[in-house]
């Protein structure tokens, strides 16, 4: 179990595959977010007809609601949601420091406010894993304190937080069939960041992650950091950059090694009625697309793409029809799970260094190109 | 093509089939509606997955957004929408007299404002019918004016301009792949039924509907109306009851001769968090369900019962999840789809008889129940 072995590399890049208790995970892996035990508007079914093979729910939503206890109860995450493949949670740090608006955060660990209806609430490593252990997922986090990249003392302090609480997490763990992964931490200092490494590094665990990145530091700093980073971690164990990220952002983790994503992205673009597309990303809403018989994108496998046209799909937005969100995430979330599973061929296949650049150039203009 | 085959029948009970150039349609049936162009949260995969065999659509709405001619240039409402089997338009009478602020009615046709953007239109006969071949419906029907049914004076006046917006929309019909329906009016009162049953079933159509009726009339006076309306026609036509109802109302319609029904009910009630089930309608947010491993129906064979608790299905109500209404909507149309069915096999295998009180003694109790 959490056997993780590497196929084919490229410079930093590798193609691997991590063994969990529901299924293998070839990475690297994009993982779509079901923040509330649903990634948003799709059925599982949708889910496996996009090829995701790995889903992540967030344990500060899953707390306040339904509640942990309840999802034990009722079989476990996986069995809840009927999500039979791999799954992950996050440790609830982050959501504690971005959601909650009021916080304390002592040694031990946070007491926060939930914001469905302001009551307190407190968690430290031994609650978040105690929490994790509840939801049962492959993949869980140890409890993590996200700085302000451009506050240097602070994230001095919270990544020796970060250290200390991963030390708590690791030895609050009981379940054999969880994988739990330390966080780096370290702001975008390389030399904290350096510190941060090793020492989540030389922890006993099956895999490490990577925080505190996509939190307002420019590109630059994400990839200086990654930089610093990756090269100071075992070989043997997976790396998940937490929270990351846009198309370019994957193909440039992926080259600097890392081997798991999630993103909110792809559900998020749906939302605000934008899709992937060979173009750039389209806002549907464009009159131009009224009588645009083609699909979002004539490469794509997706449920909607091999269904519905774009002229469809606008008059749903435009109708209002819930409909729309669905057909746009099930597109947006397939697009990024097949640019990784085709950056992953390549490394395989030793065409990676050739294509990297077009990728960039294909996906990167998505960055930028406003929504 | 609109061939009517009765199969089996007890007393005013049919069970019949109906050849469209879409597919055959097995009568008794109840149709999802998919007022513009898609049933509320649904993928055309969940409505085959319900069984579903017919989806009404709105040529009002349709007309208004994304318009008729944008329709029929994207190859019809089933290309459109991907439907590829049997389908049925309204005329857009109701629609411009329930959702229309303000509209001008006299003898040629309506002008009335859009319930969008408050621009004015016009609907005839002819109008009506043309915007309908644009859609291109398998079944379509005529223009018709629905009275207020307390108002007798005023409901011999619409039922009589009915009949000479039947006789126009016959006229101005051309496509020979659309069956068009003439519109049985005339209120609740028996003289005025009888009449407009009289004339409608003269009419060259293969098939009639019964309008007017879920309008705010009492249960007895619906069933008292098709007591003397359907009677009065002929037998190898379908007579589709429009805008009804609940399952109480098919199984009364379905005793009275009725063969085809539509309504909004199944997928109203899922934004509203209710799900039919053998005890009854399910308010979904209850408590009670907070634990519930139990499918919403043991008995019901539709996706989400085979794959969701309660217990899932109230956590994402609770956590205002999309996903609740499109669990919620395939089960309630399955629920009322597979009665239909099982009440056609029944008439077929010569126990509805005895089986019509046990499904008014099971699904009656539901239209008096508090949703």
């Amino acid at each position: 179990m959490f056997d993780f072995t590497i196929h084919a590399r490229k410079d930093r890049a590798r193609a691997g595959v991590f063994s969990t208790p529901h299924g293998e995970l070839l990475t690297p892996v994009f993982a779509p977010v079901g923040t509330q035990a649903t990634v948003k508007t799709l059925t599982p079914e949708h889910l496996k007809d996009i090829h995701a093979s790995l889903v992540l729910s967030n344990t500060y939503h899953l707390y306040l609601r339904p509640g942990d206890e309840l999802v034990r109860d009722m079989g476990g995450l996986h069995q809840f949601m009927q999500w039979p493949n791999p799954m992950l949670t996050d440790s609830g740090g982050y959501q504690v420091f971005s959601l909650s608006k009021t916080r304390k955060i002592d040694d031990d660990g946070v007491t926060f406010k939930s914001h469905i209806d302001g009551s307190t609430h407190r968690f430290t490593p031994e609650k978040s894993i105690a929490i994790q252990q509840n939801l049962g997922a492959d993949i869980i986090m140890a409890f993590d304190e996200c700085s302000d990249p451009n506050d240097l003392a602070y994230s001095r302090i919270a990544m020796e937080r970060t250290h200390r609480w991963a030390e708590r997490s690791l030895q609050a763990k009981t379940r054999p069939d969880q994988a739990l992964f330390g966080i780096v931490q370290g702001g975008v200092d390389p030399d904290l960041r350096a510190e941060s490494a090793r020492f989540i590094a030389a922890l006993d665990t099956p895999g490490i992650a990577i925080g505190g990145l996509s939190v307002g530091e420019t590109k630059q700093e994400m990839h200086d950091t990654l930089d610093v980073v990756t090269p100071l971690l075992p070989e043997n164990k997976p790396r998940y950059l937490m929270g990351v990220g846009t198309p370019e952002d994957l193909i440039n983790g992926i080259a600097r090694g890392v081997d798991i994503f999630d993103c909110v992205l792809p559900t998020r673009l749906a939302r605000h009625r934008s899709a992937f597309a060979p173009e750039g990303r389209l806002n549907m809403m464009n009159a131009a697309f009224a009588r645009d018989t083609r699909p979002l994108d004539e490469t794509c496998d997706c449920y909607t793409c091999r269904t519905f046209t774009r002229a469809y799909i606008r008059h749903l937005i435009m109708a209002r029809e819930l409909l729309a969100g669905t057909l746009l995430s099930i597109h947006n979330l397939r697009a990024l799970i097949r640019l990784v599973a085709e950056i992953r061929s390549a490394i395989v296949d030793g065409t990676f260094e050739s294509r990297v650049d077009g990728w960039l150039t294909q996906w990167g203009g998505n960055a930028v190109r406003k929504i």
